[in-house]
């Protein structure tokens, strides 16, 4: 049995159900902007030491909150560990991105391409029991993945990149290739992700980092398509609970009404989009989260409480049978000072409680 | 006295007049990707040997029209001219992007900055000279320059940049600095381009590569609002004859109604957007130029040809009132093919006289 919840403003608020504040969590929360998980990430000796040891994932996933009284813990670990267990070889090298040890870009090594045994995930199943039980209810905790089209950029990449020309050029020349490796990796990803679920998440996120980056058109048929194929076999309730899903597309602000109708409970901004107009045209069908720019955490802590207001003003008051869940509009940076984040943290629930008093706002 | 024009197919698309057929011009399309470019390049030693020398940029700028058919030349040349002539000290690393030699980051920085004397960029202007001299009246030329906030990232910056971390620090924490770069760059800018069109320059191009990066409210104050005073201060006649502007802002598509309302005759749009529906939202005020994904070059002939009808269609048949100029939604690529160039511009012409038919498309 777990240990019933303390606050679940941050589930409430992805099914568009009354809360006392705004809730918050961020992008990238447990990470290296934070001393005390460098200091875990140095005895762990590598990143991907550290996220396969489920004594390590836990602990760095609960080093924000003891921080920050932050609404959600999501699961430390890395978008690509799917490809991994598919055999291409993650690895991350000192200052850098990640890296394949294999690319996906021939019609053999397409074909060779299968959803692989989720016993290859199992650290990161173990993973989220074990935080699950360190969380004992406080808040609750957030599985994840890469969609199908971000992780086909990296495995087509073999790593980051600044123009995509692998994964375009492969996805305009032989389409049907694209989309064999789209059909396995939505298969894989919801598969992963109901195993998260069964192991203890209690909502999931599907980011898609890359679909922004994809012409008009060719995002309907090889991003979003793919995305609804995985939230199609993606389980929404778990032990009579409901599990809310998020979709998170960064540069996806000129598709949200398709977004929305993928088949989320919630759809993840960034802080191109305006709030007030995206809750107008989409608010009574999902919840909406995001969309402070990461960047203004390296002003002043005035500054940052201004752009917070900002943004929950941009929301606008809340209504009934409306759900705003604040976030970043992208992961937070490595430089951030980590006194920003209090100041962030502290403004989004002063100021959206002040929003929800009678006279407030 | 110049020779007449004997292509105005672009200058008409951009007053959305009538023409026979879409008229096409890809940015950079002097670049790297054509082997004669590279050669005169060795020959000049460097990018800015090449970019200050007159005979040489008038040499590359022709270089594209030599082998396509294309409808418009651009000056070759460099969007860090401004901020080099400010006394920044630009320079390009082998395999690098720019870098200049100072940054603008603190408040004597920004006070030291000024509207450059345009002696500074007589090169620029004298490359235009003699490149519309070259023309004979071949086809259009085009001048360009950076906008106000593009050159202020490069400048606080100090070089191209993933994160935009210290221009977008500097701007949330001295948001007065910011405007006061932005100031200086836009009265430069106004000034640069009226030097241009003087020089002979038939049409001009604020490029505003990163007001995509910006958040919803800020890319109107720090972005669009600068566009906007370069645009009131740039002459739209030049001894009798109109001269269009285009306003090509990256990753724009959410604040077209904007864009479309700061003084440009024509919109530059990148892939993202749909360009049916930028049409029917724009097409009675504004003229629309791109929007294929350059990526799209790295596929077979055929591909390329499909894309580009695709392009057209999205755009729909031209009617009274229009204008189309078709482009890319980025600069052509280093590793594009340059027969792809060929199908492109081919398709574009067929395709696009065909849809003007009785009974076409």
């Amino acid at each position: 049995m777990s240990a019933p919840l303390q606050n679940d403003s941050f589930l409430r608020a992805c099914l568009r159900q009354p809360t006392e504040h705004t809730p918050v969590w961020l992008m990238r929360q447990a990470g290296r902007y934070l001393p005390e998980y460098r200091a875990t990430r140095a005895k762990a000796g590598s990143f991907m030491g550290l996220a396969t040891n489920r004594d390590y994932a836990t602990e760095v996933t609960l080093q924000p909150l003891e921080r920050y009284p932050l609404d959600a813990a999501i699961l430390f670990s890395d978008i690509l560990t799917v490809p991994d267990a598919m055999g291409l070889g993650l690895s991350f090298a000192i200052g850098e991105g990640p890296k394949f040890e294999k690319v996906v870009r021939d019609e053999a090594a397409v074909a060779a391409l299968e959803v692989p045994d989720m016993n290859k995930l199992r650290y990161v199943f173990d993973a989220v029991s074990s935080i699950r039980q360190a969380l004992n209810g406080r808040v609750p905790l957030i599985g994840f993945s890469g969609s199908p089209w971000t992780l086909a950029c990296y495995m087509v990449e073999g790593g980051g990149s600044d123009d995509y020309r692998q994964v375009k050029s492969l996805m305009y020349a032989r389409p049907d290739l694209m989309h064999r490796i789209l059909q396995v990796n939505a298969d894989a990803v919801a598969a992963y992700l109901n195993a998260q679920i069964d192991a203890g998440a209690q909502a999931v996120m599907l980011f898609d980092s890359w679909g922004g980056v994809l012409a008009d058109g060719m995002f309907q048929r090889f991003s979003l398509d793919y995305s609804k194929r995985v939230l199609s076999q993606v389980k929404t309730e778990h032990e009579g609970q409901r599990i809310p899903r998020i979709l998170f597309t960064k540069g996806g602000g000129l598709w949200l009404d398709e977004i929305a109708d993928a088949g989320a409970d919630v759809v993840g901004l960034d802080w191109t989009v305006n709030l007030g107009r995206a809750r107008a045209q989409l608010g009574h069908k999902v919840a909406l989260q995001g969309n402070l720019d990461p960047n203004v955490l390296f002003a002043s802590p005035d500054a940052v409480r201004e752009q917070v207001r900002a943004v929950l003003d941009s929301f606008g008051a809340p209504g009934p049978n409306s759900g705003h869940i604040f976030n970043l509009g992208h992961g937070i940076s490595q430089h951030t000072p980590p006194e920003s984040v209090t100041a962030l943290v502290d403004e989004v629930h002063t100021y959206s409680r002040l929003l929800r008093q009678p006279h407030g706002g």
